[in-house]
């Protein structure tokens, strides 16, 4: 498939006179999900009402779109499901992987984990007792720290502030090595470039739809257990559309079939369809092309803003394979750069303590957009004119 | 305040020729919600993009829509967030509740709660292992059975089958004389009638929002925390939006301030404008006159049914502090027949094994559609016209 990058972004509803660098962190609106949602709302809630859980499929959409996104991490049908969000995705794969491997105690992550994602094994280790615990390397120790007191990684493949990515194949298959159970957090990977969790023998993985698969904000989070644990895995947050028979409404947990047991709860349906309308745009898209494309852009940007902007310095690793998709650097003042750059209609992000995010998303973003960017950030920079009070003013949101 | 019914109908977005008796599983969809929804999708994710965030509330909405209904359940503002599922939110209250009381080990529920929440406590009790462990009696026994080896009682309020009410103000007043904490779950009792979780004592109360406050399929849970332990309750699911300071991404938790900390992930932003909107119908309603209306439909129905239709057995109690906002009738082919009623328009649900049930929601029924379906159901149920083959096949979601 040789992907027309062109027809994707024309699926996409951008707001005119605005370049859009923060797909990494919401992506935008895909046209096609806001008669979607709209359908979803008024002909199958307000029409069906309840007979929209089967007659809409309602019930089965977590299933059915799991596969969807199973496509994008290579994993085989039957082994994504979408629902909650991806800290509890994160807390139930962990669950489950910690009960795997009863004679260890260690869950090993790295700093350069998202936070949530700490604080979910945190909170786990808490609630176990018993000498669990969390230890955290930095990024570049974590193929050395993983040794036989390891019962699970929990790592997150591309960090959100550098976009420096993780050897996923190396460090899986020295888990394997280890006795170790891996955790990939795919939240800045599903969507961004190919990933195998198949081929790399991955464990159990997680991630959310809203950045780089453009669900919309809070769309729903997906887990993935690898077929071999389908029926060994055993939910902590054993919830009712979780059991094998929910509407036989028993009073006691059995775990349901494979994949169908991380399910929790009632699955959040609107979410759900702007989702579905989101994924279409993957059929026309190929995921090498995607990812050549996104790093000739990281090429463009890297070498415009360093070729014309002193003062900025490049966070995310040159080599190509150390790479996800995104571009950041830092400056001390990068909260006041950033905002004084979307007030020019650049939207990147700001992540403490000074970094400036830039996501590189070809599904709508070209190298038109490349050059505005490295333009109006070096006019900004040559002119000082980020350093106004209004733009060191911090939003609750940043 | 004189709630006029007629005005709340008109507030909805109800299907022609459908008598909808099962809002007490789903809500129909309020007219406003509709355009709340697809601004939300065009205007705010579509032309804010990630200044959403900031720009339209989006990450204030889970605190403010959880004050308003905490009006529906008098909690005090600053004591109720939404997000998650209600099974999810169950984990939390009941995690933090072992918690705060650890001499004790064991969880009492009963028979009659609704299996979700006993699976989430028996998936808790295992992850916490130490002699941890769920203990469920009859519900008629749930007040003999506080004593001081209970920790935490998890009760539902209203049954989700019979519709039988629990005494919460008894049983919250005997655990605390037991020193028990108490977890509610409202999922039948919030917008169903006037809740005193304050008046009460209750310690935590939970419940979701698409049956009597109509948010549309998989709409947000909410949680209700005492002030009087909103500083000692520690979220087991410690997310980043539960931490002091979500946006220091810090590498350590530290629990926010109050009810913020039992945030966990990113919200569900279209789940939530659906909320929204369809908590504005509440501004017009008397809870007082919500429940007088309520009884009398339900009285209504019982004698229309009983007096025309053998073979019906009522489920619901007879004394009206005993009832919740629904009637139940046993019946050995209630599965047929309920899916015969469907047919016909008039749309309740079936709990197996043998129950039909019927919300009865004053918002949007009156004593028309009241009438309509005992008409339908005696018609119905002397012809026999229920035992025909494709009403006795089961669907996946009854």
């Amino acid at each position: 498939m040789t992907t027309d990058f062109a027809a994707t972004r024309a699926l996409f509803d951008l707001p005119d006179g605005i370049t859009y660098l923060d797909g990494n962190s919401l992506g935008p609106l895909p046209r096609s999900a806001a008669a979607r949602v709209a359908s979803c709302v008024t002909d199958e809630w307000g029409r069906l009402l309840i007979r929209g859980w089967n007659k809409a499929g309602w019930m089965d959409q977590p299933a059915r779109l799991g596969d969807r996104i199973g496509r994008l991490i290579d994993a085989v049908p039957g082994t994504v499901v979408m629902g909650d969000t991806l800290s509890i995705k994160v807390y139930q794969a962990l669950a489950s992987a910690l009960e795997m491997n009863p004679a260890r105690r260690v869950i090993l992550s790295d700093t350069g984990n998202f936070p949530s994602d700490l604080y979910m094994a945190e909170g786990l280790c808490r609630t176990l007792g018993a000498g669990y615990r969390l230890k955290t390397v930095a990024p570049e120790d974590v193929l050395s720290a993983i040794d036989d007191s390891v019962a699970v990684t929990l790592i997150t493949e591309v960090d959100y502030r550098t976009g420096r990515r993780h050897d996923m194949a190396a460090i899986t298959a020295r888990a394997r090595e280890m006795g170790t159970l891996t955790v990939w957090d795919l939240a800045h990977s599903a969507g961004a470039f190919a990933v195998d969790v198949t081929g790399a023998g991955v464990d159990f993985a997680v991630g959310c739809t809203y950045k780089y698969l453009n669900s919309g904000p809070g769309g729903p989070a997906f887990i993935y257990v690898a077929p071999r644990h389908a029926e060994a895995a055993r939910p902590a947050l054993s919830g009712w559309l979780g059991h094998e028979a929910p509407f036989a409404f028993d009073l006691t947990y059995r775990p349901g079939a494979g994949i169908e047991r991380m399910r929790v709860g009632t699955p959040p349906v609107l979410q759900m369809a702007a989702l579905e309308a989101a994924l279409d745009v993957w059929d026309q898209v190929d995921l090498d092309d995607l990812r050549a494309r996104s790093l000739s852009l990281q090429d463009q940007f890297i070498a415009g803003v360093e070729e014309r902007i002193p003062g900025l310095t490049l966070a995310t690793p040159r080599p190509h394979p150390l790479r996800g998709s995104q571009v950041s650097f830092r400056h001390p003042q990068g909260y006041a750069i950033m905002q004084a750059l979307i007030a020019e209609g650049v939207i990147g992000d700001f992540r403490s303590p000074d970094i400036l995010r830039f996501g590189i998303t070809p599904l709508y973003i070209d190298q038109d957009d490349i050059a505005r960017a490295v333009d109006v950030l070096a006019r900004i920079m040559a002119s000082g004119a980020w350093d106004r009070p209004e733009f060191h003013h911090r939003a609750k949101v940043t």
